[in-house]
């Protein structure tokens, strides 16, 4: 597949292709069109056609896109194919729910271990995953050769915790904490800011009342 | 204050203003040149003046920004000088971790229950908020005029629970479930789809690894 510059908007909608085509794949469907695929997705023909032209486009004239094809490749860039070793640092509720999502390991996440300060909390396990402490981290993350590593400490804890996941050779970061992280340039960041979502939420209940009164 | 319309992108980074803010006028600053917060937030100054000029502008040339005035300007386009009485739907770990963020009251988010369907859940109480079943919800809405509801069930049952929730009245959904909801136009509804997340973060590991290979 040819390489290009994709545009960052793009990258964000392929997950949302990608659910779908999993989900129309599941059903039987073995060829969509662009008008189809529309309609199920509540976005544009042309959206979808343009969008999907930024990886040489996998559709055929009058013909459709092949679901399995599309979504095989859309996995590939969003770099699905591979395995990564994943730990969560924070063994509390946010930290055990995301441990529970059995739906990240379909996808190739493969949550390693939980770590947490708390020693009541050490040596039990959710869904077969165990919590450790955090003195065993380094030795943990080098040993087990883990790539990602999930923050779901609270703000006062999560900069000095990102500083010394950094030192450990951890390179990606997937943030639940409300702060951004200060970490070299190699170390990607992926943010969850839930009250961000929210305040979304806020912003649009308050433009809809304005715009309906 | 003047009404205009307002980009989507400038919506989604004013919560990050936002934050900064709070966290400067904290810290006992109350003036700060479009330059200095330039420099906390990296992000450039002249972004940083085009999207506070979105709001008439609170800034004075060579004399900068009131931190308080425009911290409280921005809440009140957020929608944050209000208070919302919101539920939470499914008792497990997320909806847990959720019911445990006290910063979601301090924004004027004030959960009013929890419910779900597991009978061993009745009555327990998370932070002081009661556990409820599924057959109180519709009571529950109305009495406790609840406007944000918060999903975090499975995919499987989100779909026939947000019939319900609009059913009972509910214009404003926070959803956690793996999938897209159909409401009716008026209802509104943020999603934090956390595996799509994940995959901006796997994208971005391969792309880097293929940019530095």
């Amino acid at each position: 597949m040819e390489e290009r510059e994709i545009s960052k908007a793009v990258i964000k909608r392929l997950p949302r292709y990608y659910r779908y085509l999993g989900e129309i794949m599941e059903s039987g469907v073995e060829r969509i069109s662009s008008g189809e695929l529309s309609d199920r997705m509540h976005v544009t023909a042309s959206q979808i056609r343009q969008d999907l032209n930024n990886f040489g486009g996998f559709g055929q004239q009058g013909y459709g896109y092949n679901v399995a094809h599309l979504y095989e490749e859309i996995g590939k860039i969003l770099g699905l194919d591979k395995k990564y070793n994943m730990i969560i640092i924070g063994g509390g509720n946010l930290g055990q729910a995301l441990a529970n999502y059995v739906s990240f390991e379909k996808r190739g996440f493969v949550i390693k271990g939980i770590f947490d300060v708390n020693p009541v909390l050490k040596g039990l396990s959710v869904r077969g995953i165990q919590i450790y402490m955090m003195e065993d981290l380094e030795d943990f993350i080098r040993e087990q050769d883990i790539q990602i590593a999930t923050l779901t400490l609270p703000k006062s804890k999560a900069a000095e915790t990102a500083e010394l996941l950094v030192r450990y050779g951890i390179k990606a970061i997937w943030n639940f904490a409300h702060v951004d992280l200060q970490v070299p340039e190699d170390v990607l960041v992926e943010n969850v800011h839930l009250s961000e979502s929210l305040m979304q939420l806020s912003y649009n209940i308050n433009r809809y009342e304005k715009e309906h009164s």
